[in-house]
């Protein structure tokens, strides 16, 4: 049994950390004299890394600059980005559909970076949502999102979306176990009986990364947590924490933290793909949605498929070991050796290290205490390669450095503790402010860490910055640790929720950066590739405008014959073939947001008008110093109204076609 | 007539400014020693300004912290934020209704701080929406959203919110005329027949902030840009500068760009008060919105309104005067002192400075060149203190350090130029990195500015940071104005595009913040006080959850009974005291966002499930160390399914009542 006092007891040391000690005065004299330099970047200077961190609750994911800890860009990926028209545009909303229709909003939890040979790469980053479970494909020539997968068989898509070290899969696990298959309707009580749990291993496309559901293992009803590939000698493995393996369906927060051990599951995913290629999975009959943004046609390819196969590791045996860990796990960490597996539970006081070389021996000896529902459970002693004692409290995540050293997150005593790997001794411990969650090393999860800085994402703001009322922005804190003591140099808020998050060497991105879109490469179906083709359209209720922007003004820009009961379609092309020179869209009580148009791009509009008038609209993205003339109007008049469809530009006494 | 090929001479400047010359490296050797140690906020030290800064096309309001640059908080305004629910909680979406119904984006191009005798108080900050014309007021108490009131007669809602020196009227200026009135499905080459403008007047409660449209002006069909405030002797009077004299309505750039001078608009708002007073005004039947959001029941109340009192200045005399301005005004500024009207005309090479004394002294001679739609044009010359000669090129906006200093934007040039107000000479100049828009010196346009900085909002960003694909992060720029010249020590990325901005010294807000909403004040109709009273209650087809929120649990968590068909609402009330400790709530599969449900607070989501099964929630903020166990199941069953209605916490065998 857990000593459940002990966990009250951890969370009053957490507590205590708001006591007048821990205010800022005590925090900043911490700070040494060089910090300032450290973190600064001067104006017109480059940071050294892009730090892509988890947006959490906006369900967006935010780029930062490292040093400076400024906010580059926010890329939208499961929510709506009235900013950007994401999620609002023709081109842009079937990237948000799922099999529950359209959703506006989702909970990213994790980015993880493209590898290659165990090296991040800079090609892409991956996503996960947390609530209605998909993985999200970031393309990094252009900082958008390229495709969203759903993952049927899922609920709490948190274990995601952790690679292999060729990107071979992205993962994703349930948090929630749900009931699946045919009857889904069952009492929440029977959970024992009906629920279960499910990982999905998506291949990714070598060439273009398309992502698919390649198989998924069918488990235990537990609440998978955190995951991480095997590297180097344990590439072809993976090793998902977990808990709840009481299997509690109520007040989790005491019924799912009994045991004194939940589990790390180790998946021999080589193993898995034999028993697939033998014939092995079961095709099941589901529903989840795949779209694909073209960056040529600017358009998105959303469809609804309805097949995924089934592996079942307690059938298919040499698939699936449970590693007793302590605590209810959260981090599941692999050093860049591959060979040390790092578990971390959030309730323990004490950081487990596995050995890859004693699993498989203890594989082999069948060094197990028994199974769980039908899968081996390895003795504890029998995987473990030692503990790090007396860490720290709650334990929930570990970086490494790449020289043999880890940096573990510690949520309850707030603080990043080093330590070494093989001596299992702790080097040195930095307090963080406060309740840091995840943290991250430039490269912390793959062959190669670059390791110039540690980043704390932190839970709680308090008086970190200066107040803005009850809602604060999460905090942040960068740390040098090109020494061998860890160096406090900034404090820096994000947007949303930073659970994790990955950076990379700035030069791996900005070198395959793409400035624009070449207008001879656009294949829209709308696509206006001059002004001299600009016209405007009717199809029964439907007006298509073909309309042209460029400094400074649209074509055409009066517009009349439009009826009450229209479907008007703004298909806007951006004519300028020059870097940074987009164009917005907006038309007066358009119930819908505006377009960003970039150039060389076609994006589309969609506006239903209700009443007769004359409607302004104009450029939103100031452009030039004639920005403000760049607007234009639209006549709409009532249904039996028989003005004629025109449109014009420039002709100032009657409206006329453009040519 | 405007010489048409200077026009272009200008923009070709701008283009010369992407040669090498001006890449980074060259503007970082402007970058003196001390900057980092100027611009460096030490981890744990607070920011010495808040910095309101326009998200324009986002729609949203940021919050920086000045001098470090940090975003503390981005305020949804006019547009939905997933990431706070801002929109799709039944709480907040009536927040933007309008005539048009529901929007969920606007263009956000202005803020501005009340004021009390002419100085920032800390109170609101108010914004406009461009779009969809209306204004809107953010309680700096909360860092929310109190109020929206849309404009009638309105379209290109541009130049607003600019306030009196007692934050009585907040004004709102139409940027695109349009007919007004029972007909206005009219051609749009009878713009000069039927296209008119509007100005607003929009009074604030010195209590509450409660807003009202006390009257509109209608006015000529112009395009209304910006305006000012008088203050001190001038109080009573507003300008407002306009382009667009040539009323065109097509190619605007070159259309109207035809005329050498526009004007800038004097208003006589004590006089029209007298109008009104004495009935002289029309009451028009019109459609608008007003939305309040109440603290304490945590709702929006939204209602449509139908009548606003016009004023017509052509008819009521000593109301309205122009002022000849050259080149397209853009800024229309207001010194400290008064006395002083400084006009930016974007395509100008010259800086007018007008006399609030010689205006006074022009009408009481009238020394008029006639008049323009029925209303007096004042002699250029009669109303001109003086022109500052060769300031740069394409003046956009001045703001005022209080010390007899202007500090004026030129787009074209792309430099800040210090001028001295009485001297008209040039002092000083810095160039920006790219295209200064707006600028912004603390209090600037305030008869006490705070003038240790100004800070620059460019309007292109090319290669100042990191490439992030074609769309880039507007930048802001912030140079120390302390000494006799101006020192650039930081660059940083801003959401949106930043239009204007308003800073004000951190105490004067920080020391009213709300931390938390006292759960015994809580007047929500939904709210549930206790765990013990959590409950969930059938009314037809509607399901209400009546849930509580505290480390680390909901009660109930284990509900039953509800049918495919049911409209579900999860009523939330977090019931920590604590500050930051917010909870968040979603619901696998929901077609909406999240609740962000504030200590204090109840927020509601509405559900409507559309599949049998069993779909779990969880709390999507860290809260505590045993956050992850924060979730529950809610099942749904077929409409013929007999299940009855129940709900648990910690009953583990069958769903049971909560008490």
């Amino acid at each position: 049994m857990k000593p459940f006092n002990q966990t009250f007891l951890l969370l009053t040391v957490t507590a205590a950390c708001w006591l007048p000690a821990c205010k800022p005065n005590n925090a900043a004299t911490a700070v040494s004299g060089d910090a300032a330099a450290k973190a600064y970047v001067a104006p017109g200077k480059y940071d050294e890394f892009y730090n892509f961190v988890s947006g959490g609750f906006s369900g967006q994911l935010s780029v930062y600059g490292l040093p400076s800890g400024r906010l580059l860009r926010v890329i939208p990926v499961f929510s709506v980005d009235p900013e950007k028209g994401y999620g609002y545009s023709e081109n842009s909303k079937g990237m948000l559909n799922t099999s529950h229709g359209f959703v506006p909003w989702d909970d990213l939890h994790h980015t993880e970076l493209s590898q290659t040979n165990g090296e991040v790469d800079g090609r892409w980053v991956f996503a996960n949502a947390n609530n209605t479970p998909r993985v999200a494909r970031v393309d990094l020539k252009t900082f958008r999102t390229a495709e969203i997968i759903e993952l049927p068989n899922s609920a709490g898509n948190h274990s995601s979306p952790f690679i292999t070290e060729n990107t071979e899969y992205v993962v994703a696990g349930t948090r929630f176990s749900v009931p699946i298959g045919d009857n889904q309707d069952v009492p929440i009580s029977s959970y024992k009986q009906n629920f279960k749990g499910s990982l999905s291993f998506i291949s990714v496309d070598k060439g273009t990364g398309n992502m698919d559901i390649a198989f998924q293992l069918q488990t235990p009803g537990v609440n998978f947590d955190l995951s991480h590939a095997g590297k180097g000698p344990s590439h072809g493995w993976f090793f998902f924490s977990c808990y709840n393996s009481e299997q509690a369906n109520t007040l989790l927060e005491v019924n799912a933290s009994q045991r004194d051990k939940d589990f790390i599951l180790a998946v021999n995913w080589k193993k898995a793909e034999e028993y697939l290629k033998a014939g092995k999975g079961v095709k099941k009959n589901v529903k989840y949605s795949r779209s694909r943004y073209d960056e040529r046609s600017h358009m998105t390819k959303s469809e609804m498929l309805n097949e995924v196969t089934v592996l079942d590791p307690a059938v298919l045996k040499d698939i699936c070991y449970f590693i007793p860990c302590p605590k209810s796990p959260h981090g599941c960490d692999v050093d860049p050796s591959g060979e040390y597996i790092v578990g971390s539970g959030k309730l323990a006081a004490l950081v487990p290290v596995f050995s890859y070389t004693k699993i498989q021996k203890a594989i082999a000896d069948k060094a197990y205490d028994g199974e769980f529902e039908g899968i081996p459970v390895i003795k504890y002693e029998a995987a473990l390669y030692g503990e790090v004692q007396k860490p720290g409290l709650g334990p929930l995540h570990t970086e490494f450095d790449g020289k043999g050293n880890a940096y573990t997150s510690f949520f309850v005593s707030s603080e990043i503790v080093k330590w070494n790997i093989k001596e299992l001794k702790v080097l040195d411990r930095v307090p963080t402010y406060y309740s840091i969650g995840h943290l991250c090393v430039p490269g912390g999860d793959s062959r190669k860490p670059n390791a110039k800085y540690v980043i704390a994402y932190n839970k709680i703001t308090k008086d970190r910055y200066l107040p803005t009322g009850p809602e604060l922005a999460q905090s942040a804190q960068l740390f040098d640790i090109s020494g061998d003591k860890m160096q406090l140099i900034l404090d820096f808020p994000t947007i949303g929720e930073p659970h994790y998050a990955q950076a990379i060497a700035a030069d791996l991105v900005s070198k395959n950066s793409t400035k624009l879109y070449k207008i001879e490469e656009n294949t829209n179906t709308y696509v206006t590739k001059g002004e001299k083709e600009a016209k405007v359209v009717r199809e029964g209720n439907k007006v298509h405008v073909y309309a042209t922007s460029i400094r400074s003004h649209f074509a055409p820009d009066n517009i009349e014959g439009v009826k009450v009961g229209d479907e008007v379609y703004f298909h806007v092309t951006n004519l300028e073939q020059d870097w940074d020179i987009p164009h917005g869209f907006a038309v007066k009580g358009a119930n819908n947001a505006e377009l960003l148009i970039m150039p060389g791009e076609t994006q589309t509009l969609k506006w239903v008008p209700e009443k007769p008038g004359v409607y302004p609209f104009y450029c939103t993205d100031f452009c030039s110093a004639l920005h403000q003339e760049m607007s234009g109007y639209i006549r709409v008049s009532a249904p039996g109204n028989n003005v004629p469809l025109s449109f014009s530009l420039g002709k100032t006494n009657d409206a006329e076609a453009v040519r």
